[in-house]
């Protein structure tokens, strides 16, 4: 059977580290995981309580295509609790993930050959799923000065139809400030691009707030999951907020592409919202897990890194040390028993002389990836 | 913010049927449901119970992108029960629910433009997905002697890069033998176009067995869902069986699009397919719900029905009565206290004078409704 080529998507390199740190563990060997990007932890106690309940009395069939109500309700607060922004529930809709969110907003705004950029390095798969759907990925490559970040100057002469941005950013950890959030949504309705603002990581954030794209201007999608702050990757439940005008086309897409979002996750997903000093209990761990790899990683001899102001990640410049990231990460998990992310996944040109550590795990794991970190690049010389 | 043209779907009619039965209810009025595609029951017991205790001890992050492997080998195991097929679990791939596996199979195999084709009447998200991914759905007006199910002789110069066919199918019901899935396969296979198979309804038949495209050829796509028969529709769980050299491009897709199907829905759908049992009591209800519409639906005169052989619909010729299905539905709803669905979401065309009945909930509403019917029909004269 033939396939597609909008269906040759590249892999991810970080299955074949996570494959090879598999393999090694059941050859006995201990391996410290700086590779995953989830939370070790579950869903918060009162969530799981509140489906645990459901499951006696609640047929739990399909729910309407936007979500439940009181979902969609008890989102547009946490707007106010978070950001202060008074958002009308109309504008909320419940997704199967931040994935779902993607494939309805992208579809929602682009057709076929449509030019969308995204940052470079970012998260793989905006660009795998615009190729998936016929879309035109842009690349932006952007510049350690900007907190590696897309600046307006880069989107010139581009000729997009829609802009991507992530803030804070995997792999990178950086974030835009109101300054450059709104400069670059100027800079994308100049060019009549649809701006699209990707906020999974909101909640997880170190020195300052994170900024929303909603706080700035309502003619935009804003994007977010409850895989993250929340804990609950594997539920796949997220939710958009869109423009009031598009609150109708994005219910005829969604009753179409996937009927509605899980219900027994949105259930959970309400009562989440509730958990959050449960939740600040997780970001206590992250920030001192943090504060150790901004300590510990330079020490070891990995010091240039990006400014990592919030999700649990750190991105690395290993450009004097090598030039190809896959093998060099292959390396560090064969010596020094830890598996880390090459740069190529999130930036398929300049990623091969990156890293992308993470530290979503316990600190004890975090203490131990550092130490023997230092002692093979010690080693390494 | 502009639209594309991409996600101008049309809207469920039914939503709107929906809609009016609601606030008829609000206003007082007891309105019989016949208008639903889904199970009022839930999700079997020791599902619901597997789920409980996995909350209690598991943190259901994400899992693989091509699902549980235990839950792959089980499905695998189903079609040796169901079906005598030796299944290697490596092709089962798990999917959010046969929405997802749609998104997934038309990105694998089609590009921008290609034409697919379709049965009319047929599932109405078919042809809204297709579209929304910049695809051409062709729709095929299939016969009342064929069953209203597509025969080879329709496929001739449609120029297809893919054919979807459904047995049983929604709104009809009808099922595709042997005999008729084996030629549809070879006309597909002439014409050098993909064959998928959705399935979805399997398990609910009343007559004959029906038949998996896996009987005839592993040159397929085959979707399935926990939706149905297994009455799971909210879990947002199904599955697809793909080609060996498909796994892989399946694969990527899944991990890009979709990360994984929601991780406690699995554990819940794993549990399920030990519930037969159960689930085949629901079964012995549908059974008795259609013996009854197959007598009440004539005696009201409603008398020129598809052939019923599975899931729990019945598709009814109206254009003895009327050539707009649409406010015939709504005279019904008014004026019998019954919802159903009018047939222009299933086909565009000939939908105009078509009615869909659903028969999925309790026995004793089929017998209120049906007798409600046959009144406001002898009234109407």
């Amino acid at each position: 059977m033939r396939n597609s080529s909008r269906s040759n998507v590249d892999p991810f390199i970080v299955m074949d580290v996570m494959e090879a740190a598999r393999q090694a563990e059941e050859q006995g060997r201990h391996i410290i995981h700086m590779e995953v990007g989830q939370p070790s932890t579950g869903a918060p106690m009162a969530a799981r309580r509140a489906l645990a309940d459901a499951l006696e009395d609640n047929s739990l069939g399909y729910t309407v295509a936007l979500g439940l109500p009181a979902l969609r309700r008890r989102i547009a607060r946490l707007y106010g609790e978070w950001y202060n922004v008074d958002l009308n529930p109309d504008r909320v809709v419940v997704t199967p993930g931040s994935s779902g969110a993607f494939l309805l907003g992208f579809t929602a705004l682009f057709d076929s050959g449509d030019r969308v950029g995204i940052g470079a390095p970012g998260y793989p798969s905006y660009r795998q799923i615009l190729s998936a759907l016929g879309l035109t990925p842009v690349d932006i490559e952007t510049a350690p000065e900007n907190r590696l970040q897309p600046v307006a100057a880069d989107l010139e002469g581009l000729n997009l139809a829609g802009l991507m941005v992530a803030s804070p950013g995997n792999p990178t950890g950086t974030m835009l400030d109101r300054g450059a959030m709104g400069s670059l949504i100027d800079a994308a309705r100049a060019q009549d691009a649809s701006f699209i603002s990707d906020e999974i990581y909101h909640g997880l954030e170190y020195e300052a707030k994170a900024v929303t794209a909603l706080e700035l201007t309502d003619d935009c999608y804003v994007i977010n999951s409850f895989s993250k702050f929340f804990s609950m990757t594997g539920w796949r439940v997220g939710w958009m907020v869109v423009p009031e005008d598009q609150v109708r086309v994005i219910e005829r897409l969604a009753q179409n592409m996937f009927i509605c979002a899980p219900h027994a996750s949105q259930v959970a997903a309400l009562a989440a919202l509730d958990c959050q000093d449960e939740m600040r209990e997780n970001l206590a761990v992250y920030a001192r897990n943090r504060q150790l790899m901004l300590e510990g990683l330079p020490a070891a001899g990995f010091d240039k890194i990006a400014p990592p102001d919030g999700a649990f990640y750190v991105y690395a410049d290993v450009s004097d040390l090598t030039t190809d990231s896959r093998s060099f990460a292959a390396e560090i998990l064969e010596k020094a028993g830890v598996a880390v992310t090459p740069g190529l996944d999130f930036d398929p040109v300049r990623g091969a002389t990156t890293l992308r550590f993470s530290y979503a795990r316990g600190t004890a794991d975090i203490k131990e990836g550092l130490s023997r970190l230092k002692v093979f690049m010690a080693a390494r010389g």
